[in-house]
């Protein structure tokens, strides 16, 4: 089958990749449509030593599994659990010891005509979800996952630092639960931040910020050095910085402030599918024009190159029409 | 008066400091004892900006102020707050907008004859707390504010990272708290390990250790890029990392495990000294042997050059004896 397969640090575009077989408990799903994230960046630049077919935002269509999903348009979950280990067991399945993760970890992924994955990490997209919106449903579960660990007011003085594909998503979850005058998204590019406006939530670019810390909570979605640094200086003392990116600063950060100011930092990574099916479907947290450039899967390297590009939002790989 | 001090880069010793005058609600103090911490050895590499003279553990006798204070000994909590911002009303003192603090921002320090500090800050030292422990008192109120803000219980498993003064005093504090057991202190230095082996508490070479993410709790005491990058990779999937160190890491450090793991990291800087002065003289704390080199102050420069020295634990000044 055609796929993009990344092994001894280069992605190429095969068509002669094999098709998986699911096993007993897996499905086999001809994916339509995925979207390259932060982390597929990263990945081709070596992060977690992945070789195989990156690739975790897609939908598809189920072509073999149980019957009751046999033809349905589905996403899924990325951590693949071993349900035995201590983290299985004390609920953090998540964080699973034995866990696979979609296109990032021991498991290839999405950027390819078929994937197979567990049967229980399939959710079912409602018709009221298009495709286009559908491959957003697993970046807006990680944005929703923080207010699953932070408690959010409406009282609370919230920015977000970084207006890429996931702070666009993270700055309208926020807005949806605290007061809207209190959100901000700080970030350098006039038409992202426009995007947030149109949508009620005031952007502020990089020059025009005072670089305070007064604010009580600061999300930081920009997956740079300089993004983290900024974002260290602007939570209050005793205020929250909430990281979402994983990445690898390309230079030293100065923690200090996180000290001085006793802020609390907390690490968010995935969260539950099901709340972000169900925010999509109410469009609660809107997609269009998040998609900024569309490519075919044979135009795979090419995509990667235009996802690099600061301006670009998102930017998809069409599988399967 | 004699005294150090710091002002274009270069620390020096001087006959000739003016001596301070305690406002209406200060109190002059003939420093007796001082000890010099790593924010120091960070201040004469530039950290705050700070010009004047540096030192912030003492304890001395007061020679001007309210009757019931002259002649007594005492020590001084390092904050000095305006009482009016939008942090002291809050409750947040020690993190005042506006605040100085002795010898490290805006005002002057200990390493001199004579220093003028905010009546507020004082507190007498109990005849039972001698001064070669009262000078313990500031960096073990900070070991303490730990437990202020974190909850630790008997179960946790609790690591501290690095065996320098600031962790010897925290991992006794932390011993005290949890069941001995289950608290490890990490180092490098055998001598250091066996100061708190000999107190019940296990000891662990950085070599001998297994690098793994299964610490409920981590306080990272080291002040350095390695040590703070340990200390992320030893946190369990939302488990919790205290960063006590104020420090610039000299190299860029890998801060996706927090991300990956979804760790909470606490910024933790200073304590109140009642506690840490009830613990001294409870011998609740021990620091007998802690004290490695004692220097006059006109050898002052001398006492910092030994205090860089890993094998160091803490370095004095005997002002007046």
């Amino acid at each position: 089958m055609q796929a993009l397969v990344f092994a001894n640090g280069k992605l190429e575009y095969t068509l002669s990749h094999p098709q998986p077989k699911p096993a007993d408990d897996e499905v086999l799903i001809a994916v339509e449509l995925a979207g390259i994230c932060t982390t597929d960046l990263e990945i081709i630049k070596g992060y977690m030593d992945f070789t195989g077919v990156p690739g975790h935002e897609f939908v598809g269509a189920v072509e073999k599994g149980p019957r009751d999903l046999t033809g349905k348009r589905v996403v899924a979950e990325i951590n693949c659990v071993c349900g035995k280990c201590d983290m299985c067991h004390s609920g953090l399945s998540n964080h699973c010891r034995n866990r696979q993760v979609i296109g990032i970890s021991g498991r290839d992924g999405a950027f390819a005509e078929y994937i197979v994955v567990p049967r229980r990490n399939v959710q079912v997209v409602p018709e009221a979800v298009s495709n286009e919106t559908a491959i957003f449903v697993e970046p807006l579960a990680a944005a929703q996952q923080i207010v699953q660990q932070v408690s959010i007011e409406q009282r609370h003085k919230v920015v977000v630092v970084g207006d890429g594909r996931l702070g666009l998503l993270v700055v309208q979850v926020l807005a949806g639960i605290g007061a809207k005058g209190n959100v901000v998204l700080l970030g350098k590019n006039e038409n992202k931040l426009t995007f947030a406006e149109k949508r009620g939530i005031q952007g502020v670019l990089l020059e025009d910020m005072l670089i305070k810390p007064e604010w009580d909570i600061v999300v930081d979605c920009t997956g740079t050095a300089d993004g983290f640094q900024t974002a260290c200086r602007l939570v209050r003392p005793r205020g929250k910085l909430i990281l979402k990116s994983t990445f690898v600063p390309d230079k030293p950060v100065d923690l200090s402030p996180l000290v001085i100011n006793e802020v609390t930092l907390i690490g968010s990574r995935c969260g539950p599918f099901p709340n972000a099916i169900n925010a999509l479907a109410a469009q609660q947290v809107v997609t269009n024009g998040l998609i900024t450039a569309s490519y075919k899967l044979q135009d795979g390297i090419q995509a990667f190159e235009k996802a690099k590009n600061p301006d670009q939002i998102k930017v998809v790989l069409e599988i399967k029409s």
